[in-house]
């Protein structure tokens, strides 16, 4: 099995470092991350310059490619023919959970939707340590140990077609086991911070406190709440089944 | 009512200017919109640099905001508070279709979602002109009476809560009517495409041909290419539902 690994948060960052560690022992791995992150950046396919790939390191010497390009990029370019046979693309470790409406702003899922809709089974993997912050780097053992454990799953039994995995891993050196969610609600708190730089024009940072969430059981959120690993499955077909009765009535 | 008008392909695009003209006959308009073209950008949250906005205007000389964020950032700018009392977000006009997966890639689709996301009704209007290139600018007259008879009829009678419409108008000088639609199945045909730079280095197009799309009658595809405008409903929330009874059965 030849398995892609890859992350939003670039080619350097310790939890793409230990979902790579992780995958080694199900088949072949290769990394292709981007060179900066890109935390935020949502779905990108980059048409307008083309992107550059080269080799490095990892911190362990492990190689690597990095690119110029979006965490959807990187899938894109590796599943294009860059890098032949692969049969998963996983995403992560993002130190941040990627719950309700963060999956479409989320390149650490977002390289996974990428995946999906060239054909390959996608896999996105985030812990929540957010709230459990200490300033020092958490560690993303217990994530790894999940990560291995659903990749050799999904290597097994497949994926339904068109159907990614958004997993998220609550911040606990023990959990209490796995649970199938839905996508529940973020909540978040943004707000407009307006500055005035040294030459007297304004600039606006969206600031804010974290996002929190709706602690409903069923969802990714309440998961995590409630100390189990969250296993969403995400489809890439958004249609809003219930409201189109709404709009058929409706005459224009 | 008071309507922000913004796109992804920059402010000075004709067919943002097509878009806010149309709006002029519904109420207030507000243009703030991305200062350079972010096609392909998908859903981005800015969030470690500040963004700037500024005054400028529209070809017709109408006052206009452009900021350096994603068309995503306009929007959360104007809703945190930029601009007050926004009662509808519109988006686009595109020069090309936004059908199929294009909606999670698309700054026109994501700019809409912003605003459903934070409460406000979002509308992505987009012109399927791609297949009739005569590399003259597209006559965006057509699509400009149907967003102003769409967001007329959201003003009035609302969205489903957590939905945005997707519309599509296909190419044509008079289409057969409206067809409420989900969301179809793109066929991506891109090809990697590797060149030499001037110094003996690699780099990597994302190439091909334009995407097309399933012909299915039901979807947004298959009501364009049978000369009707593409309503789709969207929601936020991917969860795949079919695919957590199979996921429940499998243990970790």
């Amino acid at each position: 099995m030849h398995i892609l690994v890859t992350n939003d948060d670039g080619v350097q960052a310790p939890g793409l470092l230990a979902l790579a560690q992780a995958m080694k022992s199900l088949g072949k791995v290769t990394v292709l991350a981007p060179d900066h992150n890109w935390s935020g950046a949502g779905h990108v396919k980059t048409l307008d310059r083309p992107l550059r790939v080269q080799e490095t390191k990892m911190a362990d010497g492990t190689p690597a490619l990095m690119s110029d390009g979006a965490p959807s990029d990187c899938v894109a370019l590796a599943l294009l023919g860059l890098v032949e046979n692969i049969d998963l693309v996983v995403s992560g470790i993002n130190p941040y959970s990627n719950i309700g409406h963060d999956v479409t702003y989320s390149g650490t899922v977002t390289a996974a939707m990428e995946a999906v809709i060239s054909g390959v089974p996608g896999l996105a993997f985030s812990l929540a340590s957010q709230d459990n912050s200490t300033g020092e780097l958490p560690d993303y053992g217990p994530t790894a140990q999940v990560a291995a454990q659903v990749a050799k799953k999904v290597l097994s039994e497949g994926l339904p077609e068109g159907v990614l995995l958004n997993i998220n891993v609550p911040y606990l050196k023990e959990f209490k086991g796995y649970l199938i969610t839905r996508q529940g609600l973020r909540v978040y708190r943004d707000e407009l911070d307006e500055r005035i730089d040294p030459r007297g024009r304004p600039y606006y940072w969206i600031g804010g406190e974290a996002p929190t969430g709706v602690d409903e059981p069923g969802t990714d959120f309440g998961a995590l709440q409630a100390g189990y690993v969250s296993v969403t499955p995400l489809q890439l077909d958004l249609t809003a089944r219930e409201a189109m009765d709404t709009l058929k009535a409706w005459s224009f």
